[in-house]
């Protein structure tokens, strides 16, 4: 998360892709920031197919050099409401999301796919991994947090070929990790994101529209009441307003 | 690395299994030392896919509760003889391998395979990850140094469910990271590893034979020379023994 410009081998960044709200505004910081941009979307399983379709819309939008979708099946591992049969929470409390890892946390997620995406910087000579994670709004993830961004940059360090040949360390940006939600969709407004493109339920219907009810949809509905601008996101019939 | 042996969730030990002599020894350490064993085999588009059929017959061997085989194509990221259609180096004089960075690495791996293994740790509440990684008669791979294993487990502590809970922190085991392949081949026949089940080939024929010829063969070959038991490898027609 230091911001070095020296020794970079090249301009490309490998940004993770989920087809959200949050990673959706990373791509675009990456763009504003004069990077070629590689998108990562994986396909891990999660009930919400059609964030992959949004996450394509987003990486056409913003002009990516490429775009790789991978496949990547966590449900072998079980254990978060994302990947298995256990029920979406809906309707909590805004305050109170975030006090407990909920049953939605996906084991390792982001350890792996920021590992995913090292991979690929890696054969690209990129210095540069983005990933749209948020330590204020979020759901109470441990992997949301900036501890976990910088304990993965010193692993790259010692983990990649370019770190043990002593060029360019890989450098995480987590150019969202210390805003709240609505200070993203006003940053995502000043670069250009399309908020209607992109899709944050946890629980969408098979055609890509909101439930509203979960703790993704809640936190994104505040966020757009709080950062005052329109609400572009499709909801599900009988997902009122709160 | 460190051995901590209080605080454990439980005694489930993920191991990670690719087929080799070093998982299977890996694996046999862990039994050895009371764990109840899942085996981890990730099928990442390695050219050697009977290292999968190795892999089943050592789980089955070690008698593992439980042995998940998942898929990860690592070959959308391109960059490594194993996955890719550069060449596997062949005849490299033992005391060469490993001075520099081969072809044969694939970015990452190691990272993403650990990452794969902390996921399905959480979801068992298990504490303990075996990685039969080795630092002396290896390849010359960034990712199978003890600074490496290190800086996992820091990460792992801030990643995980149970890191930020205060609860046991994950240790990732690497018990044969300061051993020579003839010491690891020791310590095998010691622990009961039926070295013939077991395939370390770059580039084995489609019936499992060993090539006898690339780094993985020639350093196995080596070891079993210096360790003064019979080699059980089954080679190609043609790869003499040097």
């Amino acid at each position: 998360m230091k911001h070095q410009s020296t020794d970079k081998l090249n301009r490309h960044a490998v940004v993770l892709l989920s087809g959200g709200l949050d990673s959706a505004t990373a791509l675009a910081e990456a763009r504003a920031r004069g990077f070629e941009l590689y998108a990562l979307t994986i396909r891990y399983g999660q009930r919400h197919e059609v964030e992959i379709d949004a996450a394509q819309r987003v990486a056409e939008a913003l002009g990516v050099a490429q775009h790789v979708i991978t496949d990547l099946d966590l449900r072998v591992f079980g254990g978060s409401a994302l990947t298995d049969e256990i029920d979406v929470p809906k309707d909590t409390a805004p305050d109170n999301i975030g006090r407990e890892i909920p049953v939605t946390y996906v084991p390792a997620r982001n350890t792996i796919f920021l590992s995913l995406a090292m991979a690929w910087a890696e054969t690209l000579r990129a210095s540069d991994i983005f990933i749209g994670v948020n330590a204020l709004d979020y759901s109470g993830y441990p992997d949301c947090r900036p501890e976990f961004i910088d304990a993965f940059e010193r692993l790259a360090a010692v983990a990649t070929k370019a770190g043990v040949e002593g060029k360019a360390p890989l450098e995480i940006h987590a150019p969202l990790i210390e805003l709240t939600k609505s200070e993203i969709i006003l940053r995502g407004i000043e670069l250009g994101v399309d908020h209607g493109m992109t899709l944050s339920c946890y629980d969408p219907s098979t055609e890509g529209a909101a439930c509203g009810r979960c703790d993704a949809c809640v936190l994104r509905r505040k966020g757009f009441e709080e950062a005052g601008v329109p609400d572009p996101t499709r909801y599900q019939a009988g997902a009122e307003v709160m």
